[in-house]
């Protein structure tokens, strides 16, 4: 009788929480995004009905969660990666808590620092970084990123959704002074068997990562560099294959 | 014969991953922080050794693994949130690589997103922040952070390991321009049975903290000021204990 907004984790389905896993497995209604594992679609039961999310826009997403939920079914809306990091799990929960409908957000790994770890990129590191910024490729093509702030922001900048507008993006950090020889890497479907990590410096990046498939995260600053040491050759994480 | 880095999650034993729990259920040793639950230690098979780290620095904690490890060890190093996050992750995975040893990180829930989530606060929310900042109260202590920057940038800030720090810092953001008015919340032992919250002002938020137990996150900025609609008060989500 309530709606809950589960995180799947950033691909490989054994990243969902045991929690999440728990819901899905007894839920009346999933809806579920295009990049979630079929594996987790498959876990939900046989007599549930299965939604993709693909088909609606937001506000009809929000009105079947609505639906679904003040009908009394037991709902798990699976999303991928964590639901309030880009996630726009907000909006959803907002819909529902003015429709009066009880929900509950359990959180999920997101591809935040997920999907670094998956290429041997650590977000933080003793005396390498320790700050980290979070943007997407979107806020940059909206005009909504202070480039200059972000060009000077210690630490490590982080990019979501950020494969179509890096090359406009990494030159303007350029632009904006951000050192072009600062270590960046791509990594295009993260903590998936085809995984692929591009890797260089901020001045080549983009070239590097052109063709990778989406969704892909953007990460720049010094920490990249310690994937040389932690992995990335030697495939000591789970990372599994290596654009070239 | 691996040694596994396994975030354990924000505090709710029910947050880890599938994978972590799987690899916790058959491992031969345990090595894990003084935060991480205690019904995930008790996962850990009855034969297993089961290694408090918080009796070693963190030199001995690299060893322990090390050692284990190359004996041919199922070795887990459970950690609490995301061993990549703040986790200092990378230096026993440095350690490790170092030395030879295999290992993999298996991500966890990190307190990043999940603890603000179970107070009713998404990160980023569309038209309200679209970027978000973290930091430690330990950098700002140790002079490491450009308060002048933190102060101007758009969006989310989130310090971990924040409560001591609160005072000096809050004041030190509004004398830099911050607004007083920002919304601000510290979560307290968040995600946990006795999670508790204090939510307000950035100008008055260290008072309103104050003895409250750490661990602790601080979340500033507008974003907080949706946790109004989306549950504090009407405990919609996980959130189960509001401070006064």
């Amino acid at each position: 009788m309530t709606v809950f907004l589960v995180g799947a984790g950033p691909g490989d389905p054994d990243l969902i929480t045991a929690r999440g896993l728990k819901l899905l497995r007894s839920c009346d209604v999933l809806v579920y995004d295009r990049l979630v594992a079929p594996e987790l679609v498959a876990e939900a039961p046989h007599g549930a009905l299965a939604i993709t999310r693909e088909r609606f826009g937001q506000e009809r997403v929000n009105e079947l969660l609505v639906a679904y939920g003040a009908a009394g079914l037991n709902v798990v809306r699976l999303k991928g990666g964590d639901p309030f990091v880009f996630g726009r799990g907000g909006e959803e929960a907002l819909a529902l808590a003015r429709a009066g409908v009880p929900f509950e957000v359990v959180p999920g790994v997101s591809a935040l620092a997920s999907v670094p770890a998956a290429a041997g990129i650590p977000l933080t590191h003793r005396g390498v970084s320790s700050q980290v910024t979070v943007v997407t490729g979107h806020a940059f093509d909206g005009g909504e990123l202070d480039v200059d702030a972000l060009a000077s922001a210690p630490g490590t900048l982080v990019v979501f959704m950020g494969l179509a507008a890096l090359p406009r993006l990494a030159a303007a950090l350029v632009t904006a002074g951000r050192d072009a020889h600062t270590p960046a890497a791509v990594i295009s479907r993260g903590t998936l068997p085809d995984q692929a990590v591009a890797s260089g410096t901020l001045g080549e990046i983009a070239d590097l990562a052109e063709g990778l498939p989406s969704p892909a995260l953007v990460v720049i600053g010094e920490v990249v560099a310690l994937a040389e040491e932690l992995g990335i050759p030697e495939k000591r994480l789970r990372a599994r294959v290596e654009a070239a």
